[in-house]
């Protein structure tokens, strides 16, 4: 199929600079001899997985069961889950386990201790690690408390679970406004991570593996001593807020939205055919966010001079700065959003684009929330 | 099934609120004998519809011709897009006109032109009204420009269409931010209209229909004169923004997203398994918008210290501005999100709620972006 025959607004994914984005990680990743296991919210499509488990990554994460049964669905035979799973949930773990090799994190004594009830009752065991809040203060128990090591020595010592180490996610790198600030950031879950592992050890558990992971900070923290495994997601596609944190390329982003001008009723006012139902509301982060709601492409370049200034559900409102412009009703732009994970998410099916033909990609674990 | 057995998050619409709502748009705009013509955005849902239809309205509204193919498979006879349609979707438009009575907008000369030759050249006739800008300066012909009614006269003139009158949206009552305001924006963009029909009129121009609609103002357009239509979308449900704009109390919200608490890293901290995934992070809008991302209720009443102050897309991150509170893992809440459409078409069903009883509610047209 051709690309200009599709129906808009489109989701594109350009495969070669997707692919491009999988080799550089994983290369990266090799060359300091840290395992990689790619978080799949960004792409959601056990294609993709594929092709980087086909690189050398050694599983995925997802975040919710009802992802993780897609991809164990698909045949994906590791599958790591940084979401502290509620044991209400225990049975459709217990069904997962004999599919994938399954694991999750525990952040908290008493909803480990209901997991390690659930999995006795049922007569099996499940990896676990401990989440550690490195800075992001969302989950994840704090390595300073005084029971921070008795938490995880607890944890260890409980039947059904098997305590495999410890796990973070230094997700406050996306609120990061330099470059220093990134290594710092990096550096502080390196060194935080490495003394707790230390304090654990010298209690007496094992720590086999310490992960962490995100695509902003990772040409950092790919550097520093201490993890076994790293955890990027939104690396396959980036997006603006990855360009603004410099994480990546105008042209190293591989989603864009295709969309056409679907009104023009002023010169310095265009309306394209996407709105936050294909873009979301997600505002641009980065060191200098910049306003609106994605880079607008036209022939493959940014036009700075379109705005979007506002979505409706349907509807992009774009200013034009210079006050006209050549595109007229019937047109067709792309756009660069600000957050390629959750446009993923939008979509029953993206479109894989090489030159002008396109190719389905089903978003088989779109809106899995549970 | 019953509530409590619901995986979590889940989208439930109480069935008793909802339908009061529709009861009660029907009734006020049958006191002023103006035929209600819902937006389904909100719900998408043929079902939720046929309520509407068997109430009184008249037809529906859709944004895009994917949800208009959903509706009309489902037997709603009547369907209007106030969205500029492209011609590049005429093959469609075409398809569709044999199976329910469609009708669109237009506000672009060059664009009316193409529809008109390619419904000749399909041998049909469509319904048309011209969209005029009331105020949002978003699509429509500006109604003080020298060639307003020589535009929508042209539209009349050409073949293959068949004017049916004008439409207007008065999405700036979003932004009111007062009673007053939204009085004046319902009785400005009445004027303006029933001007601009006026001078139609007087050029020889039938103007049969003057649509309105916006949930916001609705409740001072319904006294204005000159409407022949009106089409509110979210009066349905509404939700934590239509009760800050006064068009609803925390009552009539019968959209909520029951989500579990999954962490309790600190005391004034725990963390719920409903993200941007299912809220969104589309902001509160109203007179006095309100910090975070929807209300949190516990037991059917608000809970004021528990503040949303920021969504993964898997996660809620709540601080509780007292220090503390009773919630735990695995304890269940309520959350009426700031905007009920968006959350809509973030699952593929709802449940229906009647007292502790669930039943599910496919949202039908979920996701249809083209």
């Amino acid at each position: 199929m051709n690309l200009d025959a599709l129906a808009t607004p489109a989701v594109l994914i350009d495969r070669a600079r997707a692919q491009r984005n999988l080799d550089r990680m994983q290369a990266a990743a090799n060359a300091r001899g840290v395992r990689l296991r790619p978080h799949t919210k960004t792409h959601k499509s056990p294609i993709v997985a594929r092709w980087q488990l086909d690189r050398g990554a050694i599983g995925v994460c997802c975040a919710k069961l009802g992802e993780a049964e897609v991809f164990a669905h698909a045949g994906i035979p590791d599958i790591r889950l940084p979401y502290p799973l509620n044991p209400a949930n225990a049975g459709r773990v217990v069904a997962l386990l004999d599919r994938t090799h399954l694991s999750f994190i525990v952040d908290h004594p008493g909803v480990a201790a209901q997991w390690s009830d659930a999995m006795v009752r049922a007569g099996r065991q499940v990896d676990v690690l401990v989440k550690v809040d490195v800075g992001f203060h969302r989950c994840g128990i704090d390595p300073a408390a005084a029971g921070a090591v008795a938490m995880i020595a607890g944890v260890a010592a409980l039947p059904g679970l098997r305590l495999r180490g410890l796990l973070a996610h230094a997700g406050h790198a996306y609120h990061a406004h330099s470059e220093d600030e990134l290594r710092r950031i990096a550096e502080g879950e390196a060194a935080t991570l490495r003394d707790l592992v230390a304090r654990a050890r010298a209690a007496g558990v094992a720590i086999d593996e310490v992960s962490a992971g995100a695509t902003p900070p990772a040409r950092f923290s790919l550097q520093q001593d201490g993890f076994t495994e790293y955890r990027p997601g939104n690396y396959v596609y980036f997006d603006r807020t990855q360009v603004s944190l410099g994480a990546a390329t105008l042209d190293d982003c591989a989603l864009t939205v295709m969309a056409r001008v679907v009104s023009k009723p002023v010169p310095d006012r265009i309306i394209l055919d996407a709105g936050s139902k294909t873009l979301t509301n997600d505002g641009a982060r980065g060191f200098t966010p910049a306003p609106g709601y994605g880079i607008i492409l036209r022939d493959g370049q940014p036009d700075h001079t379109l705005l979007i200034e506002r979505l409706s559900e349907e509807h992009a409102t774009v200013k034009v700065t210079t006050g006209s412009t050549p595109l007229e009703p019937g047109d067709l732009v792309r756009i660069v959003p600000n957050h390629s994970c959750v446009v993923s998410n939008l979509v029953d099916q993206a479109w894989l684009v090489d030159g002008d033909r396109v190719e389905a990609l089903p978003i088989a674990a779109r809106g899995r929330i549970t």
